[in-house]
């Protein structure tokens, strides 16, 4: 293989690899509090080029995500562009649709919006503040952890650069460079699940004079057992539906090769989307299949110098509707420990580091007494145990979407559940709504859930109705169990 | 970066990627069943150049490698250039040597080996056979899983080609490019954990006319609680020794960055190795610092076209002496699993996949019929948990080898072991004998071992020699809880 040119062109203080959802708002963040931030993406400026579309699971934005985005200013703009969705619609093969209510009432919801146009709106938005520079076009092959620089290809040009900087952050995604390189260091730890679903995106179109055909504030789902279908709703009447479906066996995307076998298995399985799909067939085959990882690695950060963040530090499935919200929640994080080590919450002290080329293995070094060390472990050991959790949930949350939500025992236990928000507000919080509906760590909501999942099945034991339960005993077990956990962290 | 010229050059029957110990001891097998062989080696012919040398521990071969050799008819050959090491000799900063016996008596010894000198010896017997051809100086960059295709790079010419097989093995290491392209598939687990603690080789040169200047018939171990130094014999009288330290911390690799800080350490922390080590600070210097991984990961096969073996499928750690007879044993294994599906143990029926090329997400076809998906699933059902278990062990063994065999109660529990071995033969097993000197399933050692370390932690409180020990216990813990667990599996 020819040796690429590589020429030292420019240092830089603070290095993002990586435009997308996380990275613009951090990018947004650190230049509001006046850093110089360049940030280098891969794909073109989507704002004046189309990116290939097709790949895109709807985002539902929710409490965690949008306190990031309120602390920036966004908060009003984003709802502006989002739709509330206000549970889940259950689609039966046959019989009657099914509404289960996301929150303890109508001021609970999460938000459907397009992916692409909350991406623009970040990136414009950086922008504008004079010291956000992107450069699009500029794909990560890696980085030198030692020198702290990184190696760009001009995917266009096919010329490779390498520039120095002074902190180097990955926001690049679950298939990180930044990570793939940390991967060889003393003490890091990196797995990489592979779930064997597959996902592909589909389309309900905007009925006469863009209205919604089905019901617009909610979050579709069609549970099939091994494999669910939904549909998240957009402004223009149309509705984003996401297949997820294994990649081998009985049913599965390697059974759907043709067009009659496409059309078939969706005419049986989802006869009432169906009848809203007019192209399934074109869709089907022209949008590829995605597919999904879980990724748990640490530690992200090396000394003051680089960092993961986002989808590169802890990729998860999509099941909880937690990808964004927890990456844009680092963002909160990562800006108080910025703020628990300056004094005035201003700007802090940057030392330069020599730069220096280290022979033999790799190794960290613990030299210099740069802030951003500091700040960057905190960030690290706050976050872990939260990333963690977050991505068991989401892993666990798949079984109920696509399984239980049809199943008259869960149903029987979510109603019930229901009934204890009613009776004990404040009191009695669900999994679900630890999760989405506050700010509180995820691995508290882990823990929190697996004593409401106790006390629901104690509750639904021997009843078949809501109604049928022993309040006092109710009463009693979530005083005695979830009360102390919640008020303790 | 410019585009490289790929040409599809070749078709071969069965390609190994890596061409170390276990590539060439597969090559070797596979080719005495009369199946085509190429191997790929990144490395130059061993035999010819010299390859740059200092990252080697020396190899302790036991009973499941030398299984593995007596199956090709090279146990003798191989015993002839090894040196027995009967136990352990432990050398403490001030005061007497220790010896711990590994074995129930003289019959049990592990076999101090040179990686080179077996190396060579394989890879000259593999070609021998005129079935297996290798090809030196060829870097795999990665596969094509759908193709099963190997993009290869002459690192001479720098020149890339690709070659389709009908079945590609990597056995390409800890690092392997074989695993990196199967991490992306459907349902593929992949974790790598990185120790925190770096190795350095170093050297006792020989004594006088080629004789050893300690103890020939033992494996050194210098413990020191948070590091330690080991040395293994050489044929030539001279020592390979090792030494194990952290990266970073109070002592560690970082702190020796001058001659001066290294002759010091060595003094104060090894004084009877120093005085043997003339040459210390050039070898420390000269020598890279490695690095240790433990990788985790499956399924090890695409079908029956692709396969990881050896340390590509299971890095681990060296402190059980066992990633050499791991990675022999997987050839065993493997054997048992080909010999399963074949009526006669003679050659496979091969049905040539068609060749396909798939757009979209990465995905695993079931397609043909294929007798080596067969083999291939066998062998990794057979063989994960067990792979698994020997790399727990492995970093387990880490702290018992360098911190508790200086410890008196460990002595203690150790030698209370040695007495249940001669007082119970047979019915008592060591966790370490069952690793070393058995071909029991490692998952079983890791099972037993727990059982012996309740019963040795029962048989020890409250005495202080061996001879204390209340033997009528002794047979009722061994019968009731260990010899259930010897016999069922």
């Amino acid at each position: 293989m020819t040796e690429p040119i590589i020429s030292l062109n420019r240092e830089t203080e603070i290095a993002l690899v990586g435009g997308g959802l996380v990275g613009s708002l951090l990018a947004l963040s650190l230049a509001r509090r006046g850093f110089d931030v360049d940030v280098y993406e891969r794909r073109p400026d989507m704002r004046t080029s189309k990116i290939s579309a097709g790949r895109s699971i709807n985002l539902a934005l929710s409490t965690r995500g949008i306190k990031a985005l309120n602390t920036v200013g966004l908060e009003g703009k984003v709802l502006e562009i989002a739709i509330p969705m206000r549970g889940r619609m259950i689609h039966p093969v046959k019989g009657d649709l099914a509404f289960q209510q996301y929150g303890k009432d109508d001021t609970e919801y999460i938000n459907s919006i397009s992916r692409g146009d909350l991406n623009k709106l970040l990136l414009s938005e950086a922008e504008s503040t004079k010291h956000a520079n992107f450069h699009f076009q500029q794909k990560a092959i890696g980085i030198d952890l030692f020198r702290n620089a990184l190696e760009l290809e001009n995917e266009n040009k096919n010329e490779i650069t390498t520039l120095a900087a002074q902190i180097i952050i990955g926001t690049d995604g679950s298939a990180s460079a930044i990570r793939n390189d940390m991967k060889t260091l003393p003490g890091f730890s990196n797995s990489e699940e592979q779930l064997d679903y597959g996902y592909k995106e589909l389309a309900i179109p905007a009925g006469k004079k863009n209205t919604w055909q089905i019901e617009k504030h909610a979050l579709h789902i069609w549970p099939r057992g091994t494999f669910m279908l939904i549909a998240l709703p957009n402004l223009d009447g149309s509705f984003t539906c996401t297949l997820f479906l294994p990649f081998e066996g009985e049913k599965s995307f390697e059974k759907l090769q043709t067009r009659e076998s496409v059309v078939d298995f969706f005419k049986t399985e989802f006869p009432d989307a169906f009848a809203l799909m007019p192209d399934i067939a074109e869709d089907f085959f022209e949008n590829p299949t995605g597919s999904m990882v879980t990724v748990k690695c640490g530690p992200w950060n090396v000394e003051g110098r680089s960092l993961l963040l986002g989808d590169a530090a802890h990729a998860i499935v999509p099941f909880f509707g937690q990808g964004m919200n927890c990456g844009f929640e680092d963002i909160t994080v990562l800006e108080q420990c910025i703020d628990n080590h300056t004094a005035s919450g201003g700007s802090l002290y940057l030392e330069r580091r020599q730069k220096r080329d280290h022979e033999g293995a790799p190794r960290r070094f613990k030299e210099g007494s740069s802030g951003w060390r500091w700040v960057f472990d905190d960030f690290y050991r706050a976050r872990k145990v939260n990333s963690d959790a977050i991505a068991d949930l989401a892993v666990e949350n798949f079984t109920e979407m696509r399984d239980k939500v049809g199943n008259p025992r869960f149903l029987l236990e979510k109603a019930v559940e229901k009934k204890l928000q009613n009776e004990f507000p404040g009191e009695y919080v669900s999994r679900y709504g630890l999760v989405t509906f506050t700010n509180r760590p995820y691995s508290l909501a882990m823990e929190a859930g697996h004593i409401t999942d106790e006390i629901l099945s104690e509750l639904c034991t021997g009843i078949s109705t809501p109604e049928e339960i022993d309040l006092k005993l109710a009463k009693k077990l979530i005083q005695t169990k979830l009360s102390p956990l919640l008020a303790t962290k």
